[in-house]
């Protein structure tokens, strides 16, 4: 568990992503934390489906969580005659990766590998709900391998007693970034927009920052010019939900616009993440339109009238004429030529 | 009561502004509007000060409310030897006219007049309180006639059909505006940006323009690049808490980086109101810094840690390379000529 080992944020700790144990898997509710610490608790893979979608975990919480998803299926299944147990497996795999249209890719990859491995498992007499357990960690682990090297490579970019300013939640980028800041002896400020209307921003990398001793604050989304106008941003940086090898790239609503805030000011803009091999453009990229109730409502309270309606997509798509550099493990990237990333072969990632 | 005969919305009509009655104030609390219809009652004019700081009304609201909180302060002092009455008037006057820095200017035109008429009002053994009411019904309906001007010319901007994107609550155009489209038989689209950390935007300017049957949606602070480059947005509009001289304008946090949004997606910007005699030149915009628990937290939950900061500057300033026109009663100003303004004469506005 090399995360605990490393005093990570509580956010970022293994057991508070998404676990399975004994037929349960437990995810920490991000959409009420820091308020409350709550976890939801899933008997069924459907389940686990449906807290994606809710977006109970999200960032990178969902690749643990369709792994561990697809433990418990396995589970749901045990002692069934071995091709019931198989052609489950397969639909919860197919289930857990589409629960969220923009990166079902990247579920698809954890969770059909999943099913692999557990039919491997049953055709060789072992226990598959172990197999998929042990591959989701091994997995996690690789991610933070890769993303470390990409954590220190951004760590660089930051200028020492500088200040950037995010948005979201990228959270494998966070936990890294933060590692290697401590390597390398530097301190930032930390400038988080909130990032309506889940607020992923204000309560959730706020915090993890704030908690690993980084001078942290909280803007409002119609703060960000005002900030980079006022309060000395040095660089802008964000994950990403989908890279694109043209160098397009898809994030959290509200990335587009800070990236043209960005270049406006001059302020450099760093996407960090692992290009998408199956997206050779933008046209690939699908824009999940969420339920616009959480636009016209705010923890339960609606702000407007019956008759106004609003739209609610969950990400935005940025070119590359707006991204300064795209951050890999295998270096930093000029937008437009991000497809070379894959010059240097494949790279197994999820 | 020009206003309540013309078929406003809600929240534009006289008696839901603030009024005085009788030793009472009452404001309606546009901080929980629409979702509870409040009113603060008011029976010293420090509450009423104290309202507006809290922004129980704002954008037009404290102009009628310091003009209201004027006649309170004189009843509250009635019977009271003459010199008396007229120095607690002018206490009251600057009082009120500092409830909000950005627009003191603006409030203090209001209440030293009011003072000036209560001492004419006891000089000649009339009624202060009533002299006062009178005067700021009297300047409300000033207003409106002059912004009606402002609201003809801003709706023969706004394409047959077309889509206007808005933020926060300009109350004085809202309400011309909508008459003059219906005056044009002009119908179009409008685009609310929620307007964080109060949510004028999503709850009283979305309001306003549903209830009157104008097609009306929400978008979060953080949508409006996606919504300008997917909606169709034909013209950005907004008023301005102050507008000074050389083009420079300021308003709600947020106006800034949607001006700078607007001018990359090549959307006209055109800023409604009247010029500030006084600013001539932004260096006399004094910018609000409001208390940042607002940023920290939603209707009484936090969403952050307590080691996490935040910033509330309550306005911004756009400058006049990124504003289209400004639009006066005079005409249609290209923002770095507005000073001519004034060759019309002076205007008593307020």
């Amino acid at each position: 568990m090399e995360r605990m080992d490393q005093n990570m944020p509580f956010l970022l700790r293994y057991e508070n992503v998404a676990w399975y144990e004994a037929g349960k898997v437990r995810i920490l509710d991000r959409r009420v934390f820091p308020a409350e610490v709550r976890f939801v608790e899933c008997e069924d893979y459907r389940e686990v489906v449906q807290a994606i979608a809710d977006m109970v975990t999200q960032s990178a919480g969902p690749y643990t969580a369709v792994g561990m998803g697809m433990a418990l299926a396995a589970w749901q299944v045990r002692g069934l005659p071995e091709e019931k147990q198989t052609a489950f497996l397969k639909e919860a795999a197919f289930d857990l990766a589409h629960a969220r249209p923009t990166t079902a890719n990247r579920y698809g990859q954890i969770t059909f590998r999943a099913a692999k491995l557990a039919e491997e498992a049953l055709k060789a007499g072992g226990d598959p709900v172990q197999a998929i357990v042990d591959s989701t960690v091994a997995s996690l682990n690789r991610r933070y391998r890769t993303m470390q090297t990409v954590g220190d490579r951004l760590a660089e970019l930051i200028p020492q007693g500088g200040s950037i300013l995010t948005q979201c939640f990228g959270e494998t980028i966070i936990g890294t970034v933060i590692r290697a800041a401590r390597a390398q002896g530097k301190d930032f400020r930390v400038w988080c927009a909130e990032t309506r209307p889940y607020l992923q921003g204000a309560r959730l990398t706020s915090s993890c920052f704030a908690e690993m001793g980084f001078e942290t604050a909280v803007l409002t989304d119609n703060m960000v010019a005002y900030a980079m106008q006022h309060e000395g941003i040095d660089v802008y940086t964000s994950a990403a939900d989908s890279i694109a090898l043209d160098g397009h790239i898809a994030n959290k609503v509200g990335s587009f616009q800070i990236a043209i805030l960005a270049n406006h000011f001059g302020i450099p803009y760093y996407v960090t993440g692992i290009p998408d091999r199956d997206k050779p453009t933008k046209d690939q990229i699908v824009i999940e339109m969420r339920d616009p109730e959480q636009v016209l409502n705010y923890r339960g309270i609606r702000n407007c009238l019956p008759a106004v309606r609003a739209i609610y997509p969950s990400f935005d798509v940025v070119p590359p004429h707006l991204i300064s550099g795209i951050v890999t493990d295998r270096g930093v990237y000029v937008p437009w030529l991000v497809g070379r990333y894959f010059d240097g072969g494949e790279k197994e990632f999820y």
